[in-house]
């Protein structure tokens, strides 16, 4: 079994064949710049897709659950940056509805197979007049070429589109996987469901069966999306949405030889995404992998890795290129793993900082390089069991203040 | 029955008959300043204590648990800032005893009548011969007039000492409660034993019984320093010590008439303080207080409540004094607080936000106007229930990242 895969450059949502995406400036921004995005499928696609958990949601997020659960196929995706359309009632769903059945006419297909995502400002309804005449230019707009666009589309307070796509050998046929997101405030994912203020958009050429296809989007978003976090916030909007339109003429199941192949890649394009939504962080100065290792439990493991990634005191340290072990050592301790201090050690890197819960012999000079460093480990052993768990995480700077006093969400 | 209480100007921990205190500089902070504070009863007091959950404890905060755990009667409480002897392992602990030690000798009573706290930089050994000069200096120097230099002596970062005391009649005697308290950042207080990254300490000259005490000290600390949050971390070093010598001459228990009043104004002692650590946080612009109403349970109010004081995102919004209560349903929406968004109203003080999980007709400027002031009220109705809980916070801001990301904890 081969297990590697081809990086595709550039690469995105239409780099999976039968894929077409556009982006365009409807206006929603204040900036002018692009503002709504779309994505169709020359076939109808198998969808898989996970919302945020958060009680108040957007009429897109109420939408696409609602259409996901009918268990139709998918072929278009609009989306929309500028205006979350969240906290707006019964307008604010009728006006996802709209939006659906605007791009299903243009398109000339049934709205039931039309999915919507809108992020930007809480609590103002959608200009409709604005929306679809976005929808009708984005839709005039199509292009194979056009990934990169749709990928800037979607931006918010992003300092760059993310957008990959990867491409793998399936009994000697091609089969790619794309995909593009958008988020770098407001991101704090969580176990079982998806919590990260983002949206997320994988498309493959692979053929699938629906029940096979969840099973493997959640797997990936499990073990990518829900591994970051940049501000301990969820939003009203989390998406992501996978589509799989068989255009490659491929069909992969559970049972394929195939399958770990692709599982593997269509993995790295979710870790690849979620990652570059965290070194685009808010303000981000550093890229954090915090592990934690030899939890008792899955639970302590990942609880202690999220608190330690959450705590405002580790991330302003990290900003000041400060080793501060302290302060790690209290978000572990008050996070509720269970272990024992007095066996508790920490590296950064593959320097030791705390050897059996006290300070390890290493100078002060070898751990501030390493936190000097942009990118780096904390690796936490609990020394209590065989569990562990990895969140990617970044600092707190003066810049993640300035953009969150000054962007109105 | 009369509920009022006098404030005493300036009141602090010497403020109750019988107790002297006193701070002095023992080199231990690089700046010089003061740093080491003894609270001394003239004669042994009841004590009643609370300390950090976090894992990770002072060797001073698990010598102090043991004493209490003793049931004896305290006669001084010797406190250091600049180093918080935490992380440190069994040198740390043998260290914190040997702090109670040379204290109890130089007062010429027994070790196991000393408490000790330790607050400041994270896995450092103390300096002893620094800490027993120190000891040594703060004892020849205890006047009953120095509470105010000893609330001095315990800031880290805090910008101000925070010190209070009141007077309450009980059968036509004064009876007082002094306090003094410090911390500033590390601050977040739970709802079962105490979170806080600070220290308190509270005198009074009443005589009470220790399961008397233990229960109101409990219930004060429930109703003030738990309700507090800066940043969502929490210490090492947490610790809030009451001690009541009676030397006002007047014993009051459970069942005394003026139960009641002294309740009350021992309450008001630690709300007075724990208001002033949030108002002292670190790099603070606004005061927030947090209502959460008409919960369906006492939980779902305490996480909602807690949820929006720690959203980094909330807390932006309020430095920048921006309204944004599109992230105050979002930090609803996640806290996991069971309600419906459709019955959801968000007000700030008394102007109408969100109606029905929509947005209120006020205009911005009204709104703008209410998060502008330096205090106000964020009053979020879940109107599902009769539970209600407040929790007292404030904004985030460019200096809090600074001062975190330049202080070494």
């Amino acid at each position: 079994m081969d297990n590697t895969y081809t990086v595709i450059e550039p690469g995105g949502v239409t780099s999976p064949k039968g894929f077409l995406a556009s982006g365009v400036a409807a206006g929603l921004k204040e900036s002018n710049s692009l503002d709504m995005a779309l994505i169709f499928s020359e076939k109808p696609a198998v969808p898989a897709g996970a919302f945020t958990s958060c009680l108040f949601k957007s009429g897109a997020v109420i939408l696409c659950e609602d259409r996901l659960k009918e268990h139709l196929p998918v072929q278009a995706v609009i989306i929309n940056s500028g205006n979350a359309n969240s906290c707006t009632g019964e307008k604010g769903y009728e006006n996802a509805l709209k939006m659906s059945e605007i791009t299903a006419e243009c398109l000339d297909i049934a709205p039931e197979n039309v999915l919507v995502s809108s992020t930007g400002k809480i609590g103002t309804q959608l200009p409709m007049d604005k929306i679809e005449s976005g929808i009708r230019s984005a839709v005039e707009s199509l292009s194979f070429e056009h990934g990169g666009i749709a990928a800037k589309a979607i931006m918010t307070t992003d300092t760059r589109p993310k957008s990959t796509a990867v491409s793998v050998d399936i009994d000697g046929m091609p089969v790619v996987i794309g995909g593009m997101a958008k988020g770098s405030g407001m991101i704090a994912p969580q176990l079982q469901t998806l919590h990260a203020t983002m949206l997320g958009y994988i498309t493959t050429d692979a053929g699938v069966e629906r029940p096979y296809f969840n099973k493997l989007v959640f797997k990936a978003i499990n073990r990518s999306f829900n591994r970051i976090t940049v501000d301990g916030d969820m939003s009203t909007n989390d998406t992501v949405i996978a589509l799989a339109n068989g255009c490659s003429g491929v069909k992969i199941n559970e049972a394929s030889p195939g399958a770990a192949v692709f599982e593997n890649a269509f993995i790295e394009v979710c870790e690849h995404l979620a990652k570059e939504l965290v070194r685009d962080g808010e303000g981000v100065t550093k890229f954090v992998s915090v592990e934690v290792v030899n939890a008792a439990t899955e639970k302590d493991a990942d609880v202690c890795a999220r608190a330690i990634a959450n705590s405002l005191l580790c991330k302003t340290a990290w900003f000041g290129n400060d080793p501060n072990w302290g302060r790690i050592l209290m978000a572990a301790g008050y996070s509720g793993a269970d272990f024992s201090p007095d066996n508790f050690n920490l590296d950064f890197n593959d320097i030791p900082v705390v050897r059996n819960g006290v300070a390890a012999d290493t100078s002060d000079e070898t751990l501030l390089e390493a936190v000097r460093k942009p990118e780096f480990t904390v690796r936490v052993d609990l020394n209590c069991g065989d569990n562990s768990s990895t969140i990617w995480t970044n600092d707190i700077s003066y810049e993640y203040v300035k953009i969150n006093a000054e962007y109105h969400t």
